[in-house]
């Protein structure tokens, strides 16, 4: 079966305060990183997955992302399938 | 000045332990997510800046990602400049 590559992005919805973000920028300042105007911090869930096609493996990670990485109520999430190591035996 | 988007993602090296993701990949088995070979979180940190241009826009957050958004005895980081958005009135 191939394995492919995924990343799953994990963001606060816009509507949603980010304080450990507001932090992290005024920290930025203090550091004197010059003309931040915006700074979330989400997740990056880094994913390996056997599965026979791509499509296969996209609703498993859907499944995964929707039931157990991101939290509906206050955050979106977006899926990249990367790359495709096959590793079938021709 | 042009307002560049950025993303910083932040992985925990190679060979440091990742006790949440472990749990998250036995949930994701019990969830019935078949296949799924790793499983590791990292950050995904999101950011608009001004800057004069591209060179300094990337000055300025490879600064923030070294000395605050990424502890480097555990933690690798990337930067990507997504893209610009020109401010500059003709």
């Amino acid at each position: 079966m191939p394995l492919f590559k995924a990343r799953v992005f994990v963001s606060l919805r816009p509507s949603v305060l980010d304080p450990a973000g507001e932090a992290t920028r005024a920290a930025a300042g203090r550091l004197g990183v010059k003309g931040l105007e915006k700074l979330r911090i989400g997740k990056a869930v880094e994913l390996e997955i056997n599965a026979s096609d791509e499509e296969q493996a996209r609703n498993q990670l859907e499944l995964l992302s929707e039931q157990l990485l991101a939290n509906p109520v206050i955050e979106n999430w977006d899926l990249e399938i990367e790359s495709v190591n096959s590793r079938k035996i021709a």
